[in-house]
């Protein structure tokens, strides 16, 4: 059995949406146990599943908009954040999964669960949509504002091995996100990770790639810092849901285009699905000692089920182990740390 | 008259389609002389106009994947980009407009025609798509690999008067790029910009936007450094293609696609309109001592003439004039320079 921690009053749509996403993963996978972390009265209100499922009052909620973090961690002891997290923690449940505040559970994971002796950084890792449909993922999208080289090349690893066992792509590649594609281009972060992850055995390294292969690259992990990383995935989302708006504008605008619209309701849902986050599960928090799994905030039921199944692999296939073997040849200066 | 040097020979689609968007440049403005700078036999081939028009022969081009700008710049002297850049430089043309090598024309535009006094960095700055189909200024998308906060005020002044006096906004507000929307997010870069964009009389200061704001914001200017807004724009360009493709093959993968496509052809191009580079004209290189405008590489006529009616706007409203006046009370530390 497979044990989950889940944080069941973290996102918009908590806890409704959560604890469905729960039933939707209890009934596919018969090898999960789920604990929920929350209001015994308000989750008891939705859930109807009443085996392989526990749940464990906690009295506090730690806010979508919460400004300061780090202190919400400290103090708020009894939150369902906090205690998810303890859980996995004190080794009751194996992985967190929460579509709660990013920052929060980001600090939350590195107070509480703490860091592999390893990593010297966590990254905020979601997987994005990609032309060919295989997803691929970004990394780091804001758990960093500012990363060496030997971090970038730190992550680099763990995301190979997120991609191999959890994406099951044979020899993944990796693509670092820059202004050009030749070498020696970008910043000195950018030159002197270029050369970390061509010497590095276990990166199989495509080189440099722009902004505008986001989408279409055949690499399977883009690689840049927490700044960059968080400005290029919301971007994406901009322009998509801008995109999306102008489309239906035009459509709307005219008669031709509302009756074509009837015609090929299908073919725009599949559009609108081919670009929902929803399919895709939540962003992962590499580097902390247990899997820790960010489901959106607006997470729905079928979104958060997701989510689950992604922490549901991660600890079937035993991620954090392979990555402590991946590094344990990496050596980074402590002094510089 | 306002008398314009044209790079005849850059770009991807040159010297016709160049030639022809001066022609239609030329039916369109009768307050525009135009200079044609490069091969005499191949301009004369696609050249129609007479009047209002002049070929200076120039032999050599500057290639569009041109690897070392610098030493091209210093070793091409009678090539169409530089010879086009002299000739503002001996004051003979007023403006520039080329659809040559990004980094070449930046370079050139800095080492033969030279910096403006009171500029202390360059800077490339695209007209973006946004919902409202107003357009806005996107500033530094690779100019400058670094930026200092002082640079990021003086580029933001300069975009202010663009904004102003190019794109008619009576009082443009001006928006940080960052990772957050609150006061103290992101890098020791936006955190000190933040304080000197705050604390500027001249500059309309609307805070941190996030890059899913990118279409949205009501903010005239996005700012931030050449970095971070190279990777934005071309994200913004490939996700708006790759989205582009997903609709164009979610549509032809199904009969209900097809005959919708037929009844809305009129809203899908509107769409595509809206999207589309060759309406909004060049991007233009800020802090140099003439108008430099840099037309997309894959240039139409009709891009290009939208290039060369941006020139104009610039010379017509004296545009680096305004500059120098709003910077004259700035005073950066040339020590640090």
């Amino acid at each position: 059995m497979i044990k989950l921690a889940i944080d069941a009053m973290g996102g918009d749509n908590a806890p409704i949406e959560i604890v469905k996403g729960c039933e939707l993963a209890l009934e596919k996978y018969d090898d999960i146990e789920l604990v929920l972390y929350g209001d015994e009265t308000e989750i008891k209100k939705y859930l109807k599943a009443t085996s392989r499922v526990e749940i464990v009052h906690t009295t506090q909620v730690v806010d979508m908009g919460v400004k300061d973090p780090v202190s919400a961690i400290r103090n708020m002891k009894d939150s369902s954040l906090v205690r998810a997290l303890k859980g996995v923690k004190e080794g009751k449940e194996q992985a967190v999964v929460s579509a709660g505040p990013t920052q929060a559970l980001i600090v939350g994971a590195h107070l509480v669960i703490k860091r592999m002796d390893k990593m010297h950084r966590v990254a905020l890792a979601p997987i994005i949509p990609s032309l060919d449909k295989k997803g691929r993922i970004l990394l780091d999208v804001g758990a960093n504002i500012e990363l060496r080289p030997e971090h970038m090349l730190e992550l680099g690893i763990y995301a190979t091995v997120v991609a191999k066992s959890y994406l099951g792509i044979e020899n993944p590649s990796l693509a670092l996100m820059n202004i050009g594609t030749e070498e020696g281009k970008g910043r000195d972060l950018e030159k002197e990770t270029f050369n970390l992850l061509k010497a590095n055995p276990q990166i199989n390294f495509l080189g440099n790639i722009e902004g505008k292969e986001i989408m279409t690259t055949s690499a399977s992990i883009v690689l840049t810092d927490g700044y960059t990383g968080n400005v290029l995935m919301k971007t994406m989302e901009g322009t998509a849901k801008a995109m999306g708006g102008m489309l239906k504008e035009e459509i709307k605008s005219s008669l031709g285009g509302i009756i074509g619209a009837l015609f090929m309701k299908k073919a725009l849902n599949r559009f609108k699905k081919r670009m929902d986050a929803s399919e895709i599960g939540g962003a992962m928090i590499f580097g902390i000692n247990a899997p820790v799994i960010k489901a959106h905030g607006s997470s729905n039921a079928y979104a958060f089920s997701n989510a689950i199944k992604q922490a549901r692999t991660f600890v079937l296939n035993d991620i954090i182990g392979k990555v402590t073997e991946a590094l344990k040849d990496v050596e980074i200066e402590e002094s510089r740390d």
